[in-house]
């Protein structure tokens, strides 16, 4: 694919997760909504809410990639060490925002809520930070450099990223295209290569799905229309060589 | 918690599930399994089918954990390059193992398939490797050194893990107990951060369920059964304080 193309990493925050007592849900979005914009999701890490686990994984995709988008950490409690931790790795300190705290006290005004010192907590945002805002929730969250700060609660999470996608880089958006069919990997696997070696920039996956009928779904992607197009053409006719007539589904 | 328990951490490989075409599901299952074994997951990531992610993940996660598990690219695609790419960390080349060849020619038999060339890939393991057998599938997955290679199906992976879940460490069982209750986060921050200074070795997690009822779980975990236990009766004794009778919920 297109070196061209900006990238993305995702860090996602919290015991829950590792755990196995919450099941991730945002790495599948922020894969299809990137990969929409032109932004090649390369690479995903969970970690603990721990801040040296938090500042060393925040430095090491900031460098590496376009943009990194944390999720989860944001809220008011002992455990909700995002912020900081994103602030230690940029070697400043989180501070009250004026704006996120005057947002809030208005929020939980309308709400009836109480904005006190543990939820004035939320408002703190690393100096050289700007504020995200969104309709979903009272409480603004942030982004500073390349780094977007979001929620772990996916309704919140995905009306952040929304928020900001307009401002994102755009790459090339990357086409896809199933073709399913009932082959078994083991008797097509050369034929496969054969097709992936004479279209460099076409990625062909193939993904095979146990006792479910269609049996098996190659997935090919690529920014390049018509040879994701031919190859698309080429792997349907490998398999009605072998007698069989593929689904082919346009997947974006 | 305790620093003498083992680790693990877990390399996903897998461009579908980076695109977000396919959900993963191995992180919760290997989650949950290692903490009833007392290791704990320290680390996850999720990274495409290429040879210099993967290797450089490995070579990272092997050094820094008790335990690595790698899930995906182990069939008899192209794009299946797990194999090579854990050989290639360990500074080793793959090549046909008799025994996993033997299995596999066996098994197919079996079922009337036919072990062909492209099926032989999959009997390639680094030298040092071992095989790791289960009843699930035919085709023979490997460890090498601390370097589990298990396949992507959740179906497989499991069976496969499970199959090797008694040959590691073991380290104190992590207890786990859940405090449900309806309160808001923003209302008890500082009562329950006071609760967590006071029991160093129990991990306290609040986490919000927006729109549902409870509406908020507190999951307290600790290798220090009554340590637990006390905190626990803390953390619903500060809910009562608050005119709410908590549901608590042994969770392992």
């Amino acid at each position: 694919m297109t070196n061209k193309s900006p990238t993305a990493a995702v860090l996602i925050i919290g015991n829950e997760i590792l755990s196995g007592s919450t099941q991730d849900l945002n790495v599948a979005f922020l894969g299809k909504r990137l990969a929409l914009r032109g932004i090649v999701l390369r690479e995903v890490r969970i970690v603990r809410d721990e801040e040296d686990a938090i500042v060393s994984a925040v430095n090491a995709l900031r460098s590496a990639h376009t943009y990194v988008f944390t999720t989860g950490g944001i809220g008011p409690t002992h455990d909700d060490i995002t912020a900081e931790s994103v602030a230690k790795a940029f070697g400043v300190k989180c501070e009250i925002h004026p704006e996120a705290r005057r947002l809030m006290e208005e929020g939980y005004k309308k709400i009836g809520g109480e904005m006190n010192d543990a939820r004035l907590r939320m408002a703190r945002i690393p100096p050289g930070g700007e504020l995200i805002i969104c309709d979903a929730t009272i409480v603004p969250s942030f982004f500073i450099g390349n780094v977007y700060v979001l929620a772990g609660v996916p309704k919140y999470m995905q009306a952040q990223f929304l928020s900001v996608e307009d401002t994102l880089a755009r790459g090339d958006a990357v086409l896809s295209f199933a073709v399913r069919c009932n082959q078994r990997e083991g008797d097509i696997a050369f034929a496969l290569e054969d097709i992936q070696n004479r279209f460099k920039n076409v990625d062909i996956g193939s993904y095979p799905h146990y006792g479910q009928t269609p049996a098996l779904s190659f997935i090919l992607r690529s920014t390049d229309k018509s040879a994701l197009e031919e190859a698309v053409k080429n792997v349907a006719e490998m398999v009605r060589e072998r007698g069989e007539e593929p689904l082919l589904q346009a997947q974006s």
